[in-house]
């Protein structure tokens, strides 16, 4: 066993509780799914109070000291829990979230979404298992409800935790997270811990436990080019002034070059090459890029010269287009030359890429590129730094082990495409570095309607965040 | 005078008549524009039909036989007037469009743009006059108005009209013109007629009436890049796909080069050089291309390489983004890479180009630039040739008298970049060359928010129509 001296509490007696406990964590589960706490709609204001509140009122249960702390958005949930009372004993920082996206297009749930409904679904390799499907099921009620089942068995085995724990539960990540800043700025004494742990991703798949060690950033842009002060017939001016949507289209076309790489001056310049390591571990991922396209709609990769589907998804920064329009876009035909034209650009960065600087250099790209008549306007729509988690420390290590032991399966050291913008946060407000272990799968349908959870990976990931519990108990700080 | 046996109706009373009649006749014309028959969006067809029943009621009141014809589309209004009945009297076809271009931007209306409004504004040298404001107010129910009011004034002088008349009103000039070929196979007997006149161009300047001698063509298309088969998250799919914006951007900005020629393939090679003699007339007439620009709000002139802003616009083929949609367009930030891009796209097309050829390359075009992933679909929105109008005619000198008669100054002999499909096509299917005279004025924003019609050129058009009637019939056939 890997539990150190400094921990003298013993695991199984914790992980025979969560069997026990497991029929009435569902139960418990499905409480928090009823509450439909939809941060973003004001209408689910009060639920979403209420969603805050019995987080709380669970973590009073098992001797933390909870409470639900104003902010000038929906309210943060902290909580604290002294552990063992060993001046060696770590103090872990949990990270959550109790609101959830809106349920629409709710006549594409085969279940009402806040009425939590288990049904047996395929799972793995022909399995059959059972699923709770709600909304937040799995993003991310049912994945905070699998650490704070895990200190309900501590607690239950022995009355205690083996390390200091607090708990932040926030309510405006699927709303832009508003308040979170501030709230990291004015609460940083409360917050001081070793580590902070995040159970907001995925697995590698439902056998295989995963820990996300990259995160891509994100820069945000609205750009517009202004050309003539109205619009203008195409007969009458056509081909004697300049065109905004035709000059947009063009820079927007420099953007990449015929290898795909970004032509935006520096973009590269921070950006690291993939350790070998973590290469050739991604390498040894069993990862069907044709499959995975294939769930788009896609037949044809498409990207950077040079990069497997797997690395430009995690490792490579991009430019992407989400949005355009300009002149006329109603039915049939208008011979118009627009006054302006409009994108919405957005970078995904890696780590180093500094947002700022990448801001200014797309700032620049099209400042440069605008013709003789035309002005540009750019506007940002937030920007976030990518996430590097260290992948040599001894937590790292640490919750390695306990997935091991949970899983029998060594964890797939994973990326993901996507920002957590908290994480960023934390590691910059708190200098606290965040180890993110989730167990969610790819099929989740996360955002979308008949969101799931697999019971097993509920089960699993309280047996896991355990396991991970006693060996960070035993780190020697 | 000029006025020949031929005809043995004095003009005066006629002009004098055309004074008496103007305060209703801008009643009229307000009546007209307040029917907002937008012919391009379904949601408007029973106004758009109340359009061409207005106009038919208006020329049974002055002695004509109107009737609304149905169409494949939109109804045509086709009306006759005998005339004098003098066996040696030629008969006129008059040809404009009751329908209009959509209002949008609405907000950017200084009043609601089917409620005419008569203002007061800058016209000309310093000098101040009213105006009336409205969606058609110049293209082209004012300028239909110009006719069918000299026809009135005739009417109410002396019972009849000097030369046969008929009349065609097309209600899909703005949308495509898709049953105006079909509609001149099938009535050719009843649109016999020795020139046909339109009233759908512009004048040189407020004080000098214009002759216009050259129309281009246009091709019109709207292009849509499919991509992945839903609206994904950019975050976890950015890098790995084809972006539809992104590919549609690239190719837009692939149709010029560096010196603004058109680089699809075969786009100039049935281009003529422009005659010496035009060019030679064209630089006789005064014309500032910076204030003409300036009117548009644009400093710089902007085009292709080696030519001035005239010939640019009346004598050169073009190729311009008229609108583009794709992704999220809504308002701050949604990270999606959206499933299709479109873009609306004409050519402006110049004597001898073939549409139908430009419309074949121009589908190549994209055609070949399409990502391996992206499939593309071309819908054509119409297509007509550019027109060229025989200059040393006797119906145009008769024309040009009546214009030196009104206005005291001889007519510019000018091109015109927009495209009236109509003229193309009835000099093909009905063998007439047609006299283009209007009254419109460079800064009466067609097509754009604030259209207007200065009330001194609604005035001069009339008299000048009932003028040139007299002169037609003087001519000899």
């Amino acid at each position: 066993m890997s539990i150190t001296a400094a921990s003298t509490l013993a695991l199984e007696p914790v992980l025979a509780a969560t069997d026990r406990l497991h029929d009435s964590a569902v139960e418990r589960l499905k409480e928090f799914l009823r509450i439909p706490s939809v941060s973003t709609d004001p209408a689910f204001d009060a639920e979403t109070r209420r969603a805050a509140e019995w987080s709380a009122a669970q973590l009073r249960e098992i001797g933390f000291r909870a409470e639900v702390v104003k902010t000038q958005g929906h309210p943060m949930v902290l909580a604290h829990h002294d552990g063992p009372n060993v001046a060696s004993a770590p103090r872990v920082l949990y990270y959550g979230h109790y609101d959830v996206q809106p349920a629409d297009p709710l006549e594409l749930w085969t279940s009402p979404a806040f009425e939590p409904a288990i049904v047996d679904g395929s799972m793995f390799k022909g399995q059959r298992g059972k699923r709770i499907v709600a909304r937040g099921a799995v993003d991310d009620k049912g994945q905070v409800m699998t650490f704070i089942e895990a200190f309900r068995a501590w607690h239950t085995a022995h009355g205690t935790l083996p390390c200091g724990v607090t708990v932040m539960l926030e309510g405006e990540e699927e709303s832009g997270s508003k308040s979170f800043e501030p709230f990291l700025k004015s609460h940083k004494d409360k917050l001081k811990a070793d580590l902070c742990v995040v159970s907001d991703t995925g697995m590698w798949d439902i056998e295989t436990p995963a820990i996300t060690t990259m995160l891509r950033g994100l820069v945000y842009v609205e750009i517009t080019l202004h050309g003539p002060s109205l619009d203008l017939h195409s007969g009458m001016f056509g081909g004697t002034l300049v065109n905004p949507i035709n000059a947009l289209a063009s820079i927007i076309g420099q953007l990449h070059d015929a290898e795909r790489r970004v032509q935006i001056n520096g973009f590269y310049d921070d950006v690291q090459v993939l350790p070998d390591a973590i290469k050739k571990q991604w390498s040894t991922l069993p990862f069907d890029e044709l499959e995975f396209l294939g769930e788009a709609g896609v037949k044809h990769p498409f990207g950077e010269k040079g990069y497997t589907t797997m690395e430009r998804m995690w490792s490579r920064p991009t430019c992407d287009c989400n949005g355009i329009f300009g002149g006329y876009t109603g039915k049939g035909a208008k011979t118009v030359i627009g006054a302006h034209a409009t994108a919405k650009i957005s970078c995904r960065l890696v780590a180093n890429q500094d947002p700022a600087k990448i801001f200014a250099a797309l700032k620049r790209f099209f400042e440069d590129r605008c013709p003789p008549g035309c002005r540009v306007e750019i506007q940002s729509h937030g920007m976030s730094p990518a996430i590097s988690v260290p992948t040599d420390s001894s937590w790292l290590r640490a919750a390695q082990r306990g997935l091991k032991q949970t899983f029998g399966k060594d964890a797939a050291l994973i990326g993901t495409g996507g920002s957590i913008p908290a994480v960023g946060l934390m590691q910059r407000e708190l200098g606290i570095d965040s180890l993110l272990v989730g167990f969610g799968l790819d099929d989740d349908h996360v955002h979308s309607p008949n969101e799931k959870f697999e019971l097993a990976c509920f089960k699993n990931g309280i047996r896991a965040h355990a396991t991970m519990l006693a060996e960070f108990a035993g780190v020697k700080r």
